[in-house]
């Protein structure tokens, strides 16, 4: 049980996390923190949380849980600024989509990661952001990584697994290097691709035209280059090293598809084609 | 109005087709040709065609309208077994995903193209396939594409278009070069690129362990990778030289965003995501 957690960003994660827990009555009371007041207020209103406070400092003061789900580039300035006023026996944890990064980030603030910190992510999220898109179902069934330190005390690592759980997701752990690369592969990366094609569709100098004659698969293929251009840079700057080494790999294989259309090698195609398609079949609905 | 209308290929394209036909009372009936005895049989038992019949120059004998629904690979080969049975009269149609190659496989078989052939495309579709996935409205609102060439007969192009028309789609018209290259982008292009990724990621040594974290937008992203293989590649291998261009654009601008992330250039990618995502909001939903 939490009593009080205080939220640093409360958008569609932050927000679909304070519903989820509020909601199963694991945490009594949510504080939310961020630069705007606006976007706060009407945090309020819809009830997603029960107060804010405009201080980083003030809004750490009294809560057991603190959650750091903020942009990968904001999570270092939040931590010196709660850096003297979060309680000893706090738990800190974040959300954030590359691990390595927050962990340096964290440890650069408070000089060494402290014992109550838990870096975290949950692998969910939809192509919209917000607290307006915040939804208390955001986590049931989806998993969540925890990749606890050296550093982590048990028992922080105890209430952050329950504080998951109560969400209704399945929490597992793993080091911080085999997240990133995990998800390089299974998350930037695709959204490189996506991204990439959109752009590059539309400077094909017909004048967007082109996209009139997409189908049902295109806009499946491209609903990720919807999401949040802002977090997406941060989150390739922050996992540079793991996602380029499997564009490097991607590409590749790309190159052998590339040849393969060139020379009219249907049984090359096919084979790829094949391999895919049954991977993708065993493994999505 | 069609009396007969013969089908090569009842799959989800023709078999939807002739379920809207049926259904708006634009045809009276409608006869199932393919290589297969149990999937015809199928057919008629889910009300899909009125009849079937294995031999293609019986199967044309009284078709005023002929759709041939095969893959690219097969359209040729039909052609040249209907060639001495088809009515002159009769209109020759064909929803092949790459027009080029289809125009020079039927115009090879007939010896030059026939005044009722009307090339065409309906971009609609699923990832799956056969006629167990056929439904009637899977036409309503979306677009088909007529490539007519010189040779095509006003009359010929009137019936395509109302037949079209009569399933709830919007007809357009465009040249067959066109066509290819604009499919060639939003579609050719996209399929390749998801199939590498899953094959890609499914090569990368974890045993599919990395696809238990891939999250909500990866299974969107690589929904078309369990598109039919051997349709894929017969597309690729049609359209080579169209998927070639675009290709080699998309992976000028993989290399640009590459580099970006390499140099740490935030600025580079948060100005691609940004053009991306805008260009998207504005075409889909």
């Amino acid at each position: 049980m939490i009593r009080r957690l205080c939220i640093f960003g409360v958008g569609l994660i932050g927000g679909s996390l304070a519903l989820a827990l509020r909601r199963s009555g694991f945490c009594q009371s949510v504080v939310g923190c961020s630069r705007s007041e606006q976007h706060l207020a009407l945090a309020v209103e819809k009830g997603v949380i029960d107060t804010y406070c405009l201080d980083a400092a003030e809004a750490v003061q009294d809560a057991d849980v603190v959650l750091l789900s903020v942009p990968l580039g904001a999570m270092g300035p939040v931590c010196t600024s709660i850096r003297e006023a979060i309680r000893e026996d706090a738990v800190l944890t974040d959300v954030g989509s590359a691990k390595a990064s927050v962990v340096h980030a964290v440890s650069a603030a408070f000089g060494g990661a402290p014992a109550g910190f838990v870096p975290g992510h949950p692998i969910a999220g939809t192509e919209r952001s917000g607290v307006e898109a915040a939804f208390p179902e955001l986590f049931e069934g989806r998993r969540v990584i925890l990749t606890p330190l050296e550093s982590t005390a048990a028992e922080a690592l105890e209430t952050v697994r329950a504080m998951w759980q109560a969400t209704g997701a399945e929490v597992e752990e793993m080091s911080v290097a085999h997240h990133d690369e995990v998800l390089a592969a299974t998350s930037h990366l695709p959204h490189l691709l996506a991204f990439g094609l959109v752009d590059s569709l539309a400077r094909m100098g017909e004048r967007e035209e082109i996209f009139r004659y997409a189908a049902g698969g295109f806009r499946d293929f491209t609903r990720i280059a919807s999401s949040d251009p802002v977090m997406w840079r941060d989150i390739c700057l922050a996992n540079s090293e793991a996602i380029l080494k499997v564009m490097k790999h991607y590409r590749e294989d790309l190159d052998a598809i590339t040849e393969a259309v060139k020379h009219g090698d249907g049984d090359t195609l096919l084979a790829i084609f094949r391999r895919a398609k049954s991977a993708r079949d065993r493994f999505c609905d």
